[in-house]
């Protein structure tokens, strides 16, 4: 579906839960759509899970997030992130809640005007999956 | 150049062949010039080209995609691709036609106004690469 | 902050350093406060610094782009980019000065026209990080 967007740009804070901050941000905005447009910063912990596991993974250390992408509404979201360690070796998966910003997370995320985003069980592949639909612009 | 930018928000389906979808969304929208803003899913294939080789590596399994990047246009598409594995481990580079979703691809792309994407040869680099023009915006 | 965004779309040329290329586009555009939204390419030559290390690493060779996150401003960036080999390895971290783009860099960055980004010292992390504050819009 096609939308506007408003950008909003912030920085999160040392200590932070990367979904959290997240979500914190998407209230106070009244955004009923966000994406991810970029995030740059870093962690000191961080739970992922990997593809086709139950269980979260819990990475502690230091680490650079060198992705982030997805989208966040009010009823959940859906985000996968990679971090490289001191080595520069890189890990990926679905983030969970439970992460620890280090230094920083600087964030741009859109907030689509035109569009609220769900999340509804779906038949074909017997998950909770994103539905996206059209909205009164505000 | 400068343009403006709608957005496009949509999930693909499983089975789904990944360029195949943004090239159907991309060409139901009458978009000349589209952009990656973020994608979170799975696939349970993928093929990528990796650096300098000349023929692509397939992936079967459960994966985690942890980034896409690049432009898609009437032309072509230039994508990068990381995918995680089930122990975290990460994967990348150009996406090749015979992926499928796994359980969902969710997407946010912009569809440049102003300008559009085309793809022509380049006496520097020897290969076909982007060339952006401006357009009169509808 | 909230933000109302242009679009930026170029091709950065063979030999380039990535963050010389991203600044004079920026500069050009004359943009205040600027994020990337996607880039796809290639680089022969790249200097990362790894998370929690003083010194950068260089990495010669002939690699993918597979993600580059982060913000660009007048006094500075922030980004982070992930590369990947020929074998598909990804290695990843905080991209510093000294890069060279092997065939093309395809990017879309957004201005927001209604911040400026800044870089101040912080007392929680100990480094300088970025304040967003809004603008009178032109």
């Amino acid at each position: 579906m096609e939308s506007r967007g408003r950008f909003l740009a912030f920085r999160l804070m040392p200590g932070t839960d990367l979904i959290e901050g997240l979500q914190a941000v998407r209230a106070e905005a009244g955004a009923r759509a966000m994406a991810i447009v970029t995030c740059v910063g870093s962690l000191t912990r961080c739970r992922l899970r990997h593809a086709d596991r139950d269980a979260g993974t819990a990475y502690d250390g230091r680490f650079e997030i060198v992705s982030l992408v997805g989208t966040v509404d009010p009823q959940g979201q859906h985000l996968h992130l990679s971090l490289a360690d001191g080595d520069g070796r890189v890990r990926g998966g679905h983030l969970l809640p439970g992460s620890a910003i280090h230094t920083t997370a600087e964030v741009v995320a859109v907030s689509l005007e035109d569009v609220a985003f769900a999340r509804e069980g779906c038949a074909v592949s017997g998950y909770r999956e994103l539905v996206v639909r059209g909205v009164t612009s505000r």
